[in-house]
């Protein structure tokens, strides 16, 4: 087999030799214009120029959870696409939830904006059964990041396209229950993958179900949140605030009113980070599996979209 | 049986009532001098005056963890002295703890700094086993703080006075193994209860075991940290960062460093915050448990001083 590596947002040098070392029987390469065909592909971000001259990829092996942008190009008919399922993602997004539902539900900010004013202030704990947490998607990412909050003792519910189980979660699904599931939440964690039927879903109407003082965690994919309904219910006081790592043009560009607004939390898409080796390692096993003939996990179904 | 409540520092009239109705067949009052002889007393920061009126007292209910305090008046030579067991600390605990390291290792102030500054910026992600946890300190407060970290699958050390085992968590005990402790730790948790063991415990001595890079989050008794030496290994940079929650005097006196120290946050005592209705309900237990000659969770030994 010949894999060749196509790969741009991203120093291909260390993939190339990790994948290398991985795959000591398949030819690795970086893709140029004009090169041969090749079985397979490891991309990010590739550009269309890259599948329309490769259009006997047999598997293509995408960097990363999501997959909303590769499946915005033409890809080869008969690839089969395939995504990260983990490779340490899931942990950091348990880590960078958490810490935003902690850090909201402690009042941490509110603390460290006294301290800063030398001011040393008590505030009345709140209660734990007041702040349901509701986290929608649950894939990979989703269950580890609810199962991780239920650790805290949150109240912790889940929403999902098809029916899911996970201990200590009280799971809806489907659009007949997504309003109930709205409005037995007030921290909304945003983990769902980006498809026509998910594309805007934050928007006016379903963040005003949450209940009040509702916070929003999204970090899934900008395109999920009508940024104008978000400040809107964050300036009427229904919302209480948002930590944001996802936008609809990244970098945000720096005339865009999140920046600087007093109630939102912004970090530049680093809540969870493909990592080099053990995504090297992943991609590998899946490569080497698909090869012979095993299944492989994380295959996408492109007409679901994810 | 007679309990008298004697509480200074926290509003009595809602613990008063909280207890009367968990015990109605107790007489429960506040404490005032010249009042008659009690059984039981739940107290929190009381004077001295009030044992020394007191000396039939048969148990002294702590509304709190930590009895460092407490030990220090003259008790009651024959009173049982009870703490509290958890009442909902442990999950605070382990809350303010996780988000202390997980803010620290993800860097999130760092990025929250670009951000200030209108920056888009990208880090390159930290090894998670270049961060081993150390948790001084395997109670029950401990105990839960040193498990929700290795959910978050950080390497996780424990240390205590008599050996203990906890899953995930490699334990050493005793003064024996308490430098190979820090030696293997980075970020060092304390969780130890004040005595005169433990007094003074992270000085230069100790702090310097640990891995270069280190962390410190305090969040026992400020007496357990000798400030000067805190502050000489951040200025040396063999510390990175220290997150403290207690203080030798409480509150920080304002002309403190530690104000204003740019790698060190500091919060009011507030990573674990006595909940009342939960705290009523156990120490009625505990009440109603010792009257009936059952066993005591929570026992204090005045000798080990916890």
């Amino acid at each position: 087999m010949k894999s060749t590596f196509c790969c741009s947002g991203t120093e291909p040098a260390p993939w190339l030799a990790g994948l290398r070392a991985a795959l000591p029987q398949a030819q690795i390469e970086l893709w140029q214009a004009g090169a041969l065909p090749a079985d397979y592909a490891v991309v990010w971000a590739p550009p269309q120029q890259f599948f329309d001259e490769q259009p006997q990829l047999r598997g293509v092996f995408a960097i990363g959870a999501g997959v909303d942008a590769l499946l915005k190009l033409r890809l080869p008919p008969h690839a089969t696409l395939v995504r990260l399922d983990d490779a340490g993602m899931a942990v950091q997004m348990a880590e960078y939830v958490c810490h935003a539902v902690i850090r909201h539900f402690r009042e941490l900010d509110v603390y460290a904006a006294d301290i800063r004013q030398g001011h040393w202030t008590f505030r009345k704990p709140r209660n734990r059964a007041d702040f349901p947490v509701g986290v929608m998607g649950l894939g990979v990412l989703g269950a580890r990041v609810a199962q991780a909050l239920a650790h805290f003792e949150f109240p912790v519910l889940g929403w999902s396209r098809s029916a899911k189980a996970i201990d200590g979660v009280r799971c809806f699904s489907g659009s007949a229950q997504f309003h109930d599931f709205l409005a037995a939440s007030r921290v909304l964690v945003n983990l769902l993958p980006l498809t026509p039927d998910t594309r805007d879903i934050l928007n006016r109407a379903t963040l005003s179900r949450l209940q009040p003082g509702g916070y929003v965690i999204n970090v899934a994919r900008g395109a999920h949140l009508v940024d104008d309904d978000l400040l809107a219910l964050l300036d009427s006081g229904h919302l209480a605030g948002a930590m944001l790592d996802v936008f609809r043009t990244e970098p945000l560009p720096p005339e865009h009113p999140f920046w600087r607004h007093p109630k939102i939390t912004i970090t530049p898409h680093t809540s969870a980070r493909t990592l080099r080796e053990t995504s090297i390692g992943q991609i590998a096993g899946k490569i080497a599996a698909f090869e012979r003939g095993e299944p492989v996990a994380g295959l996408v179904d492109r007409e679901q979209g994810y």
